[in-house]
């Protein structure tokens, strides 16, 4: 008996269809989040996957990142010290990154990785209401302890999920909440907020005890055409509800070391150094977190960055000219995509990029806030990038 | 005019009088614990330090995870990997060591080292009442939440600083803890329970809410002549109120990567994860777990640890010899010594030793709860170990 195919159904083989089984399981085990590629090849040794397109980082910077450790740490035989000691405590490595910050290192707090950060910052300043907007990072909301009231601000489908700063203002008004968390540019759908925007949202809201700002992945967003950095960390000394949270992950592309910091009053960071927090760098971090401030990388390290934006730019262009596909505005290293061909799920879409190409991009089913099937796709090498757009358009082309 | 030397006085010339001041500095300003080995360069590079005996750490572990290390990630160049991409979840790690550790994975914990357990299991489970030993490893007290009463059972100078086990009883049933701190062997003197003692002390504390029983020296302990190795990560299924937490800084010489672990009851852990602990483990610390639980490693890691325990009995009985001195009695990769010229300190006697030979100790002038001037010196290679005693005979015949 021949099956008559649904509208929007993907066809997967038998070999296929059990890849799937298992990739959901995988998928269910690791919560709101993505299985990582090492879980991928624990517990999935048959699957090739030739492009992560679901991790968010610029892959030049980690050749750059490489590149310096091969000949100042592997060549050397310097990496003997740095797995066998003890890193410095987190003010030390502070220190280090405070001229290049222009901030005093007493508000400055080293994580490991942002999301050490998050845990940190929501365990110890939320006091009884969180406004959180959506869709957003899961880890803002499942990381608020028991009895703290997370509010909800759904950003409109459509305004593409734009946050609009007048609303905002208003929402926070009406709901009075004593943390806000503001990521920019947003995660999952890269929507950017200028600087001066920000600058004098932050002047209206500083009724608000605590304000959450998280700059992971702002070396990805642009104002001129010369794609100057923006920087962000000297607004604490003027804001000391500011809380600046930075992942070193995406742009340096080393999620793997584990780097991130925040900027904050100096009377936050007393309070969590006071009883923990002690040597939560590691050698590799402690390594990069000096590398990061001399000048001969932070050059080399800017070169890479522009490039990618560049090549980011153009992968957008692209993706925008297939059809059966909406491209959500952004100034991230990533895209939020909706699938707009009926019947279609982003879990399967996402599987069959996985399976029939070996291409791992982020389903957005997990994500609340958002309408629709969605999924989030970063940019990689510029040859990455070709062969995902290819890839899409062959598996678009069958409806 | 000739100054009379003082009684126990090092003397020191101007240049190390100034090396003295700025070590003092630095010792300040890590709190009650020691200034790494990179904090020196950075701050006192002047200083050349030849063995670092204040680390406590196996050396011939660390070449033997850097062969392992050289031949599977740098050689193979998946050191790549091991940097860029998000390490695996904390359960996902937790599942490696399962059959390894012989507990469920759901009783495992993954940590940022074991000090980054000590902050959580603190935070997280002491009630009102915390009861520590002292000497003692002071995070235990320091990570104390305000608002909590912190007991302090000092161990007796006249029992050479050992815990009576009957006497601990007695004091817990006085005082009532909610929680209390094993740390076996303990630190910084090595004082060491026997496996059958400790588990009957566990059985007379069942009343006791949590019990956190640090065992991050245990590979060093042994109790036969073939130093067979003991676990007692399956105590957990028995005792519910018990937290073991074990760093393998120590044992495995790689306190640079962070990895540490506890074992304890499914529904602590499910606390812990329920809003954090997501990505707390990095490249090189998912790699460490993944090798640690492989036979081969495994075994040739045993022979290292073998030696190595021999070693350092051989330099605590060379250290016994030196007059002017007091070892104490203990079973960890350190011994802690008492000063018995009089007028002599411990934080001179420390930096003599740093400064006249590139030695660095740890001085325990900051232990609160010992009586005397003590300094706490690890055992390091047997030619390390054979200098560190010449270096002391030699600093000593002056007195």
């Amino acid at each position: 008996m021949v099956m008559e195919k649904q509208q929007g159904q993907i066809d997967f083989t038998a070999e296929e269809q059990a890849l799937k089984e298992k990739f959901l399981n995988l998928k269910k085990a690791s919560g709101s989040h993505s299985p990582s590629i090492f879980t991928f090849k624990q517990k999935l040794p048959e699957l090739d996957i030739n492009v992560d397109a679901c991790f968010l980082s610029n892959p030049y910077a980690t050749d750059l990142f490489l590149k310096y450790f091969t000949e100042e740490i592997i060549s050397t035989g310097k990496i003997r010290e740095l797995l066998e000691f003890y890193p410095s405590q987190n003010q030390v490595i502070a220190e280090i990154l405070a001229d290049f910050l222009k901030v005093d290192a007493s508000q400055i707090f080293i994580g490991n990785g942002a999301i050490e950060i998050i845990q940190a910052v929501i365990h110890n300043f939320v006091e009884n209401k969180i406004l959180i907007n959506i869709p957003t990072f899961s880890s803002y909301y499942e990381f608020v302890k028991p009895g703290i009231e997370v509010v909800y601000n759904n950003l409109k489908k459509a305004n593409e999920y734009r946050l609009n700063v007048d609303d905002y203002v208003k929402v926070c008004e009406a709901n009075k909440p004593d943390t806000i968390v503001l990521i920019n540019p947003n995660n999952p759908d890269g929507g950017y907020i200028e600087h001066d925007a920000m600058h004098s949202l932050l002047e209206k809201l500083s009724w608000v005890k605590t304000i959450i700002l998280d700059e992971s992945f702002i070396h990805f967003a642009y104002e001129n055409d010369k794609f100057d950095q923006i920087n962000s960390a000297d607004w604490v000394s003027k804001f000391p509800n500011l809380v600046i949270i930075k992942s070193m992950s995406k742009d340096f592309g080393i999620a793997g070391i584990r780097a991130g910091y925040a900027v904050m009053a100096k009377s936050r960071i007393d309070l969590m150094l006071q009883n923990g927090f002690l040597w939560n760098s590691n050698g590799l971090s402690e390594y990069f977190f000096r590398l990061y401030t001399r000048e001969d990388f932070a050059n080399d390290y800017d070169k890479v960055r522009v490039r990618y934006i560049k090549e980011t730019i153009d992968f957008i262009e692209k993706l925008k000219e297939i059809p059966g596909i909406k491209v959500y505005p952004g100034k991230a290293n990533f895209v939020m995509i909706e699938l707009l061909v009926p019947g279609l799920t982003s879990f399967d879409f996402v599987t069959a990029l996985l399976v029939k190409h070996g291409i791992y991009v982020r389903t957005c089913n997990d994500k609340i806030g958002l309408e629709g099937e969605f999924i989030r796709m970063a940019s990689r090498t510029a040859e990455e990038n070709d062969f995902m757009v290819k890839s899409m358009k062959e598996l678009l082309s069958d409806f």
